[in-house]
């Protein structure tokens, strides 16, 4: 890619400046002329010359005359077909006008033999055939509606020419004939008149550069305009109007056009040229001097250099969909915010690799997910439930969607768990397509701990579960003491009762209390705003503790701990913790030692968790 | 799409029953004739049915007779084109051959006025022409160099029919004549017949419709053969074959194909079909029975459906390339793996907001990488240093390198510093490009590092990275400790010295000892086999400590601990540290305080990096 001289700048983006010099090569460009089959259309000044490029998500690259209005004349012809197909359907459409490409030029009366069919929408006749298929609706005219559709795609509102569409109505005659001979054939139902006018007062719209890069980038996106957002064109028929323009937009230049520049295009005898690189980007190129094929000469040459200095080729642009699988762990690496006791801890420690999460990422669509569903197959003989991870999914097809639910009912039947966690928006099409309820999870950390869970109840059998209220002997902090020392703390170990729902600790509270859980289970949130993913940081069941941290640095309290159910805690004040200095230093010590002890697990699972996350090995 | 009714089956793969569906949908067929311009073909069993599916990486879909031999015909015309491109030159094929679709049957005489060029290489006078461009070499016949080619896109050594080939040529009066209107117009350089009989030879070559799977997936993989990984077509050529398949692959069915398939594809009248989507998948049908148009009436039907139920249309195919953007984060959420002494950490805390790290994924091209720039011009502002991170980039082309090029030097006039971290095989491409070598890095710990001293050096000035010895009072884990505690401790820790490079301590060594760095720099390492990326865990200066935790838990040492540079350390050993239980409680107190305040700050860190590669809040 060509770019040009560095120049003390406040612009950051070699992009304009790209624009700036492909500009320039081309402004000193003599060759074509412009359009004269009608009066009005020689007025253009041959010097106008303007380049537009919109992305996806609506930003516009500008340079030259790209506010300059001119009329649409024969690129209104691919966006119309779209606003036909949405009044009669395609079923119709297609029987009264075809897609193959002729080699005859535009303005020829070529009917295919027998049906009286147009070659295509793109011929003059096939035009004409497409405008009759608009309906005047819901006292909309015709030319109403075409003009309320071109500016939609266009995102504001467009005009007629008035001079110029009386110019092309007066000199018509062609079009005329051509009109009649399509009644004649019953292409159309009624006498051609309205339907002339109509097309006569469409190619008259008015339009600018920016206008044909925001239609195109509205093709790219859906049909879904940039700017506005609105679906100005119907999704299914955005694939069938860039078909067109792929196989006949550039008229008797369509082949070259695709082996050269590989953009669907369409262009008008106005000057202008609309460019789409589906997925990606829209291109608005306008210079009223035309070549032998009726295209604007400039125009070409900028789109065969976009095309070749962006790698813009609909075929040499690299964009194969990355794999959609973004990362893997097991449950042994990545674990539920659920803190297990000793022993479930020790068979997830075993089993964990059993449960497998695949990250999946970007657009996903058959050639993205069928390697995940030969990545499962690999490893359904090691893993007993597998969980995909839907949170950095941007978009998937319905078949995509189709061939997970598959997989999930081939996989049940043979014993092995899918789950899906992060499901989002994507919940009720997923259910539709067969995906069980149970087995859509709002985050990552619900669906772990619903695998840990059933791999727990698998290995341990129906009571792994039950939690009884522990002596503070059973406490993990308290692991190694003396039964006297438990018996001393015993005395002095203030005992706390807390109801389901009840916050024993406060984010911002005084670290004043370490909490030893004998009954019930708690949640460390992050803040007080319910239970949303994320939100969860630790569950804690009997026998663990917490509020080390802050006891220890003094630090106000990090986050909220709430009692899921009937709670009782043994606490000891930061009083005694002192105390303990002068009056216990060894019963201190095996305390801060169990505090350690704690940390560094806490710190080797938080080390795990983020070499999972990162990737790495 | 439509699946099989379930049954308990082995294979979990949805797609295989998709199309064991899908081949019995169209077994029963009866429409279409098997060609019988010669004889030989008409041996061919209209029962014969195949469908094959390759993906990029080689893996295939198989269902019916997919291992039948049958001639490729007409197929051969767009693989053939590539190797006559490699052989002359596309600028002189080109001015023999052009690319416009025509109107006329595939075999009519038909040559462009004045020039007498073949519209397209599709057509019969196209395809001859094309077959002359390809040149005898290295003691290779031109049938041999076309076999080896079409074998190099199988995957396999490829046949002649010797049969057929003789049927074709005992019958190609046409043909002849137009090989002689050729040499008439100079579009081959010598008398016809070896290029016939090449071109006859070349058509009776014998594929399965596995072979036009595997070639499409070729075509689709960027011409590297996905089962030998061979590059088997010329990169540049695949973009022009899949143009010339798009606008008259399908002879005068080209238009509705693209309308309603959508995929770049070539027919022949022995009844195959080759497709392929491009960067994802070839397809191979194969069905003897032709329709009107001289296309396999089985393998249009297919690929219609496999087109529509998987949604493959090339514009319809939602695979925009996902946004480049995979993750943002700035210092202060994670940092380097250098541990910095308390006034750098809190320069770092306050200021590392100004350093970010963009994350990249996937395919870089002009459309992914121009909203990073965007991102990055609207930051430039508050941030001093960005970091692209292209660990997660599978491809980028060559506009995307320059584009970051470019960026670099606009940044690097306003003083904003641009680097790039995980290079790996891009690095060659990248210094290319104009970026400068000490802005690339091959790991983001290392380019953290670089710019977190930039950084401190600018905040701090020249000598912010001054480290002079310290005493044992000025050891984080000492902190407000008496002046008498410390006396106590300095008659008592033992001086260790080591050179650089020197280990101090091995992975699962015992954990005797506990260490206080006064003098130099050490690095924690994962293992011992040097310095590569993610080996380094922590580096530590003077007045920071290790092998707390072991000492604790008495677990065995987890890491390495290697001198950077001569290095003094106070040791504890493990006698003295249990000793102190007793006769200095106090002081073991305080101690286990200052252990668990490290641990706590490096647990929050830990949680801070899993929170920022997790991409959450």
């Amino acid at each position: 890619m060509r770019t040009a001289p560095r120049s003390p700048a406040d612009s950051i983006t070699p992009i304009a400046r790209y624009l700036q010099t492909l500009h320039a090569r081309y402004l000193p460009c003599q060759e074509g002329a412009v359009a004269d089959y009608i009066p009005e259309l020689t007025k253009a000044d041959p010097h106008w010359f303007g380049i537009c490029l919109a992305t996806r998500d609506g930003h516009l690259y500008e340079i030259g005359d790209t506010r300059q209005a001119f009329t649409i004349q024969s690129i209104s012809k691919a966006l119309v077909y779209g606003l036909a197909l949405e009044d009669c359907g395609e079923a119709h459409v297609r029987s009264r006008i075809g897609v193959e490409p002729s080699g005859d030029a535009f303005n020829a009366i070529s009917l295919q033999a027998g049906s009286g069919r147009p070659f295509n929408p793109m011929i003059n006749a096939g035009a004409i055939a497409t405008t009759g298929q608009v309906l005047a609706r819901g006292g909309k005219s015709r030319i109403a509606r075409v003009l309320a559709y071109l500016s939609g795609c266009a995102g504001r509102p467009l005009e007629i020419d008035q001079d110029v569409y009386r110019s092309e109505s007066s000199t018509g005659h062609r079009n005329r004939a051509i009109g009649w001979m399509l009644r004649n054939f019953n292409i159309i139902d009624e006498e051609p008149t309205d339907i002339l006018e109509t097309y006569f007062q469409q190619c008259a719209i008015q339009v600018t550069c920016r206008d044909l890069a925001v239609m195109g980038a509205t093709l790219a996106n859906q049909g879904i305009n940039p700017i506005t957002r609105q679906q100005a064109i119907a999704p299914d028929n955005v694939a069938h109007i860039l078909s067109l323009m792929t196989s006949c937009g550039m008229y008797d230049y369509s082949g070259e056009w695709l082996y050269q520049v590989g953009l669907p295009a369409k262009s008008g005898v106005g000057g202008g040229i609309l460019a789409t690189l589906p997925g990606q980007l829209g291109i608005g190129v306008f210079s009223p001097p035309l070549d032998a094929q009726g295209n604007s000469t400039r125009g070409i040459q900028v789109c065969a250099d976009l095309s070749k200095d962006l790698a813009l080729h609909l075929f040499h642009n690299g964009t194969a969909p990355p794999p959609a699988l973004r990362l893997s762990y097991d449950n042994t690496q990545v674990g539920s915010r659920q803190r297990r006791p000793p022993l479930q801890r020790e068979v997830l420690q075993r089993e964990g690799v059993r449960i497998r999460m695949l990250e999946l990422q970007g657009e996903l669509v058959f050639s993205t997910v069928e390697p995940i569903l030969r990545a499962i197959e690999l490893q359904s003989g090691t893993c007993a439930y597998f969980i995909l991870n839907l949170r950095n999914v941007i978009t998937a097809d319905a078949v995509s969607l189709q061939l997970i639910a598959d997989l999930q009912s081939v996989l049940t039947e043979r014993g092995i768990g899918l789950l899906l966690c992060h499901v989002g928006k994507l919940a009720t099409r997923l259910l539709h397509c067969g995906l069980k309820t149970e087995t859509l999870f709002a985050n990552d950390d619900f669906a772990l701990e619903e695998c840990e869970n059933r791999l727990l109840a698998h290995v341990m059998g129906a009571h792994w579960q039950e939690r009884p209220a522990l002596s503070l002997a059973q406490c993990e902090l308290l692991e190694g003491l003396a039964d006297a020392d438990i018996a001393w703390l015993d005395q002095r170990l203030r005992a706390a009762h807390y109801g389901a729902g009840e916050a024993i600790v406060r984010t911002g509270g005084a670290g004043d209390a370490l909490y030893l859980l004998v009954a019930g289970s708690v949640e460390v949130q992050q803040a007080r705003s319910g239970n949303q993913a994320g939100n969860r940081l630790e569950v804690l069941t009997a026998g663990m503790s917490f509020g080390e941290m802050a006891i220890i640095d003094r630090a106000p309290r990090s986050a909220d701990v709430i009692a899921l159910e009937p709670v009782v805690c043994r606490v000891m004040d930061l009083a005694l913790f002192n105390r303990l200095d002068q009056e216990r230093p060894d019963l201190k010590i095996s305390l801060l030692h169990g505090i350690t002890r704690r940390l560094s697990s806490n710190l080797r699972r938080a080390n795990r968790e983020t070499r999972a996350y990162r990737g790495s090995p």
